[in-house]
């Protein structure tokens, strides 16, 4: 090992070799619960050829390497392992080109989601993945995990933003892939294989990624609705009246409206409380066509029962009082003992399907809190349960609820990947022949299974 | 062979297997140059079970089998083998499920292009690829070639469509990952392997596809152009004006444009002859907006001399005729012996490039005939030159064009594929680590190497 580590130093220079006490405790853990673990060492490279020589080293000492982005996950996926090495992106943060007529940005891996989003901005576009630790999430962390957050209905999840990708594999192979044409039939579309593999098959560290042209008007509006049904209809109705407008459809259950008016000191804009409310958000190029557009097939939905308030925010300021109802996420989790879920579901089934979750947390864990929410347009439903007064009851409460998400085949993990806490759940959401043609690819790949081994499947 | 064809016989039913004469000349061939083979057997399976006993019968046998579509492709990726079985997956062309409020449809493999855009059309959506053959190719094909067509600008090619994926592997596992959620973070995404590598990991025989709202207008002009440069400074205005309306850029370039005139018998709307003109439609919710939305930016252009004229179609009739110059390929090709280019390339290396190649050209085959065209939106280009005069010339003129193509890191392929006809020239549009994943992952799929053998690149 002490050979390895000079080796390192020597192609790294000694301060991008961090042992010991050396190591910052940041990198120890993610946001997850996987409790915290200090590396063997901590790399930090500064350029590709660095990662390659990285991985080269490491492959030839047949020492396993965990590659880490900004450290935001949800899963364990970056959490480090003792007897491996962990490997920062963080140095290799330039945004490197910037085409505005092509609409694309070259950005490596260490780049944080805000400086690339920032960087789009100020070429007068936009980038398509927004997420709220925008500042410490990192290009290769979102693309390591196919990122999703409130954009994905319009724009679709990271994985629809990779034009071209750099990628080192694990025996130190340089994999540039780094081509910005949208059309490109040439073989096998490789690049997809590293996108939401969290660093299993190779280090992601470079990327070529759309742009979109920056919308010229946002229109903000609060729906209330009678039930799951009448959301489904006005998502097809708007879709319909507005293709290609809707920038956001964000669903909240009865509790979670509760609960955020709650943390948010905020009351409802409603007359009553409502079963649901839709947060929608309709983007284009000026707000008169998108008022126009809207009102006769909202009028419609209200005289018919199938919506019972509208609220449209009149200004922006009015426009983030209403996102703050969905925004007060972290506020409520501060009053909970929180178990997370983060799944997806085919549309037709999320009004039964939690119907069906609040029937067995209440038969089996009455009086617990349970907080339904999500990006509608693309099936994503969270929920967050309180265990503050259940202390064993969180892998019980995960066995329940996961077995329902596969009865309704469903995923178990919509946008946070599968890391090390759900890895014990992934045969319910991916076939025995999936797992063995995952395990085939990962063989394939990484034959040595030196790559943050562990994470998303067992191999052997 | 005999107990091979008499054990599919017992699996499939007798008329299910032709052989020799009883083989559909149809089924010896693509649209391509790609000389006619009978294949051992012609099999017909009428449901994913059928498809699996055969691949699991032939991979038993160790006989290579190759999968086909309508057998509209332009590359002879499903040309059969004297040595192999072909596998039709035309009676399978279930439409089985349309879901409007999720807007997903469910078809099998053998299903025409056609068939489905009249589903999605009759349940008041779109189905977002489109292409000439559409009544012929087959949603199968379209999947393992990632078709793309005139639509990628606005909806993406294929792989963009498909939500899920129902495939058969060599040996006859059937890996099932028909889940229609857009949010699905469990692990490798495994579709995407399989989208686009023409039938040489497994066979195609089901998925559920995206459908989009019908814009409720479109709008279509024709733009003269000074150079190139005012092209792309066309698009990047427009997109910047109508984020996410511009529904096809269609670029012709002098050469192409005089002979489209001449071939639709169809004077140019326009005072002279532009060096180029782009074909653009836009599609919106009502066409006053979409006008009062070009207008400024059109008239600005205009002034600068970065558009010379401008021709906005008043009526559906007027449209059809400007959109007859760019679908005039097929005429023009009758009075041609054509040798075909279908390329991409950065946005940014497309003008000098097309000055390079009609540079090279005129410098070793004066005279010869050369049309430039293509989808600007997504960096593809297409050539079409005329090599009447020059017979043993093809090879050469390739040779020199994908050179070209090389050295700006284009793509030899943008939508075609791959198949045999192209392989030659693979490792200019890939790298050596590139070919070595492909094979890599060729051979953790298909070990002994049957599906399709000898498509898009050799294993050994």
């Amino acid at each position: 090992m002490d050979a390895l580590i000079r080796a390192l130093r020597e192609a790294l220079g000694h301060a991008a070799v961090l042992t010991g006490e050396g190591i910052p405790v940041a990198h120890e853990r993610d946001w997850s619960v996987v409790p915290a673990q200090r590396p063997l060492a901590l790399l930090r490279p500064a350029s590709t050829a660095e990662v390659a020589s990285v991985l080269r080293l490491a492959h030839e000492a047949g020492v396993a390497v965990v590659p880490q982005g900004g450290l935001t996950g949800l899963v364990g996926g970056a959490t480090p392992r003792a007897d491996a090495l962990a490997l920062s992106l963080a140095r290799m943060s330039a945004i490197e080109e910037i085409d505005a007529t092509a609409a694309t940005i070259t950005a490596q891996a260490g780049a944080t989601l805000q400086a690339v989003q920032d960087a789009a901005t100020a070429a007068g576009l936009l980038f398509g993945v927004d997420l709220a630790p925008r500042g410490s999430c990192q290009i290769g962390g979102l693309i390591s995990t196919n990122a999703g957050g409130t954009g994905v209905i319009q724009y679709g999840s990271m994985r629809a933003q990779v034009l071209g990708l750099e990628v080192v594999l694990a025996d130190g192979t340089l994999l540039s892939m780094l081509r910005p044409m949208l059309k490109n039939n040439t073989g096998y579309d490789l690049a997809h294989a590293f996108i939401g593999a969290e660093g299993t098959l190779g280090v992601v560290t470079r990327a070529i990624l759309r742009l979109h042209p920056k919308p010229r008007t946002r229109l903000t509006a609060l729906v209330a609705l009678p039930d799951y049904a009448a959301a489904t209809q006005l998502l097809q109705t708007l879709r319909s009246a507005l293709p290609g407008s809707i920038a956001a459809f964000e669903l909240m259950w009865d509790d979670f409206l509760a609960a955020a008016s709650r943390a948010t000191a905020q009351a409802l804009p409603f007359a009553g409380a409502p079963p649901l409310a839709a947060l929608v958000e309709f983007s284009g190029p000026d707000a008169s066509s998108l008022q126009a557009g809207i009102e006769a097939p909202l009028a419609a939905l209200l005289e018919a029962g199938k919506v019972l308030d509208i609220v449209l925010a009149q200004s922006d300021t009015q426009a983030a009082k209403l996102w703050r109802l969905r925004e007060s996420v972290g506020e409520i989790l501060m009053r909970f003992t929180p178990l997370n879920f983060d799944i997806s579901l085919p549309l037709a089934a999320i009004g039964t399907f939690v119907a069906a979750c609040r029937a067995q947390l209440q038969a089996h864990w009455p009086g617990c809190e349970a907080l339904f929410f999500g990006h509608l347009g693309d099936g994503n439903l969270h929920i967050i349960i309180d265990v503050t007064g259940l202390p064993d009851a969180g892998e019980a409460i995960e066995d329940a609820i996961y077995a329902l998400v596969a009865q309704e085949r469903g995923s178990i993990s919509a946008e946070h990947g599968i890391g090390l806490l759900k890895k014990h759940y992934l045969a319910l959401s991916r076939s025995p022949a999936e797992l063995a043609a995952m395990r085939a690819i990962k063989r394939a790949l990484d034959p040595r299974g030196l790559m943050n081994p562990g994470k998303v499947l067992d191999v052997d």
